[in-house]
């Protein structure tokens, strides 16, 4: 066995790491024999050097199994039944889970984990916080008053197991070897490193123990990854990981160089999704109601793009779990779940589940709302020709919808709606967004941040981003 | 002012730092506020983007300002004349120190303090321990019988303006940034970076706040710096920092190919200096007798490597304090205090400063001495090609010359004599070594390293390595 030391000179000089001596790192750190600074010259080493594809399934291995891969009960499902009625092709509950890379405004693990879990596939979600300027699930799902999101392991396998869907955040149990190195990548300026984002994200998703996994992979100037390149090579990497894992899993890139959906912030994105599940927001998004002025008159959206999302990775999931057969299918299955009202009635139970106020999601003035809108004025008459998207998320945190420190209470009302998306044009002094505020001082420099996040263009912009990229499996 | 994370992650991605980064760097670190995980993923990073001449500069700089820096008496010295008898350029009593990268059998410290400091020059050495396969300085001196290399700072000010000389290692007071940061480089594997070496290096030798400072930049086999042009770069970036420190400042890139000298082992170098300064080990170079073999009877050395790096080091020291015109001046002035015995005088006088046995320099069998002595016969017949001689400082560390761990006793008696130099034709058996050793297994260990290192050639060797290559200023 070699030293600590050799093990990250041995990375250092560019040599693949072998499956012991990964093992030996990432368990000398999570039991803390091995120091801290000796984990972070080697995760920087990694930044530098990457792993392969067997360095980088050992070092996601060793992750799962420095906590609990959760077991779920395997007994025969009469609710699974495809869309023509007959038994699926399993006979057994299949689990699924979703995982985004994160971005702004993006909150359709919200409405696919009961739409999925309507449908009858067990879709048990582990979710995040805020990280920089993206929103998190969490965060988000404690908008709702009383929902709880840190129930017990065992607790999170009952509610998934009788409701069919669960949400909750990384526990003690989960990939304990992940949580502590995250916080260490944190603080260390190696977070964005290939193999060492492949392996937290897919170790806490393996520990879930789920049959399929459907990755939603962003690019873009409010995503992780800002090229299409480095987006598809995650994409790519995380697959690989899965597929040796012996899981069903495939990807779908996506775009994220503009909010998705109509609404960011915690519960404005609650009362979106709500809003889609009910029919309401589907084929036109209504703008939360306080005072109404002329430049909150807005045109309707060109197309429900969180919808095409959330139904694009639903259908994944589906087709994983053999109760479609094709994506038409799966969709057809998926919309009808949604006005049926099925996708709600489960959002409504999980809510229940998990301690949350379940009423909101018929009465959606018990979520919390901010004091003040007020629109926030384009400079000047153009083409929106792009969005420094992370500006956007940004602008939320300067709102207080978000943390600065991770000590930091999140205000739930803040945040914007309707965004001008890019290719939309936009007259001087007409509204790029709608910000919900609580504080003056705070708005201002939202209002700023916003307003320069915004490229505007005297020419026109014919050219609109490409929702669905591709799908990667 | 950045966050350590970011300041972290614009080293990652290839931006120089700026001084106040370095500086709050540093002084974070050496205070405890700034976690060694934060210091470890920076010093990797530099490993991979290296630092500009401004940052190891200022590197270099926070690490010196850490802790104290001396204040010399800077009264008019009366002992400072030329050659020529009358008073130098500097009326001022001159400081001076050489410091070396270290190498098997480099012991010129041992002669050039005393002889340089009886040419008038003060000569203040904070020095090493075994680092590596090379031999320490401190462990040489402490060979001498109550010799004490910890003196506090304000006592090796007083010995050092009262005799001339004085050997110490680093105290809590000089660079304590460079204590605490070489411990950490030791064990994440970022020893070996350049702007980090020069950095540890000068930032001692900067806090001793000498007028000048001669560096001997070893390349080989031996040395820390394999090649010549590693061993150029570091040397022109040390002198390049020193320059801009307003430093007297050069390098003389010396051979390290070979073990330097006749002896190697820490009891065995003191007597090869005190040989040398007593004129006995000038011109031949007498073995330590114990039991004499057949075998042992060699023939005399080809030239007096350790000698000529001896005498071109302090050179350059009487020429940077002015109390010599030129090289063969030089020369001349320290050829007679050898043979007039003021060297070996001012050795002795140190020695009795700093608590040691001076009556060494009179009597040599008051130094220790290993058990037993025996030949290690050539394996084979030819001349010598190549040694690897960083092996031959493992060898003495087998024998217990030096510290597999930090807390090893050394066994100051073990080592080798009389080693076959590349171009030394040898005969299959006959010796390629003396080896003096206390423990027949670390004997038969040390044997076979020896033995492994020598690269015997069967054509014959003409080229016999550069002892000194060039000289950088």
């Amino acid at each position: 066995m070699l030293l600590p030391a050799q093990i990250i000179q041995k990375k250092r000089d560019g040599h693949a790491l072998t499956e012991e001596e990964i093992r030996f790192f990432i368990d000398g750190f999570t039991s803390g024999e091995l120091p801290e600074y000796q984990m972070s010259a080697l995760a920087m080493a990694v930044c530098f050097r990457g792993m392969n594809f067997d360095e980088t399934m050992w070092l996601t291995r060793a992750m799962v199994e420095s906590g609990e891969v959760v077991q779920w009960r395997k007994s025969p499902a009469t609710s699974l039944k495809t869309d023509s009625g007959a038994l699926g092709q399993h006979a057994l509950p299949f689990y699924a889970d979703k995982h985004s890379t994160g971005g702004i405004g993006d909150k359709t693990s919200l409405i696919i984990a009961p739409l999925v879990a309507a449908c009858g596939v067990k879709v048990p979600m582990i979710s995040g916080r805020g990280l920089g300027p993206t929103g998190g699930t969490l965060d988000k799902l404690e908008s709702i008053a009383g929902f709880n999101v840190n129930l017990p392991l065992k607790e999170f396998q009952c509610v998934t197991e009788k409701i069919g869907c669960c949400m909750i955040g990384q526990t003690a149990e989960i990939a304990p070897a992940d949580k502590k190195l995250y916080a260490l990548r944190d603080v260390t300026a190696t977070v964005s490193c290939l193999p060492l984002i492949v392996a937290s994200i897919m170790s806490k998703k393996l520990a879930e123990n789920v049959d399929g996994l459907v990755l939603d992979v962003k690019w873009g100037s409010g995503a992780f990854m800002r090229t299409r390149e480095a987006s598809a090579e995650l994409a790519r990497a995380m697959v690989e990981v899965g597929k040796r894992y012996g899981k069903k899993v495939c990807a779908l890139q996506t775009d994220m160089n503009q909010p998705l959906g109509q609404k960011i912030g915690n519960a404005l994105e609650v009362r979106e999704c709500i809003e889609i599940m009910s029919g309401t927001g589907n084929a036109n998004v209504a703008p939360v109601k306080h005072e109404t002025t002329a430049s909150q008159r807005l045109a309707p959206p060109k197309s429900n793009d969180l919808l095409e999302v959330t139904l694009a990775l639903s259908a994944e999931m589906l087709l994983m779990a053999g109760v479609a057969k094709n994506v038409a299918a799966a969709r057809e299955m998926l919309q009808k779940k949604m006005t049926g009202g099925q996708a709600l009635e489960k959002f409504g139970e999980m809510i229940e589940a998990q301690g949350g106020d379940r009423s909101v999601c018929e009465d959606l003035s018990r979520l919390p709302v901010a004091k003040h809108t007020r629109p926030i004025p384009a400079p000047k008459t153009g083409d929106v020709r792009s969005i420094e998207c992370d500006q956007i998320g940004y602008a939320v945190i300067a709102l207080g919808g978000g943390r600065k420190v991770a000590s930091d209470k999140v205000d739930f009302g803040v945040g914007f709606e309707q965004p001008k998306k890019i290719g939309d044009p936009v007259k001087s002094g007409e509204p790029l967004m709608i910000m919900h505020y609580n504080d003056d001082g705070s708005a201002a420099e939202a209002e700023r941040m916003v307003q320069r996040a915004y490229h505007i263009s005297e020419e026109a912009v014919t050219d609109r981003p490409q929702l669905i990229v591709q799908k990667i499996e």
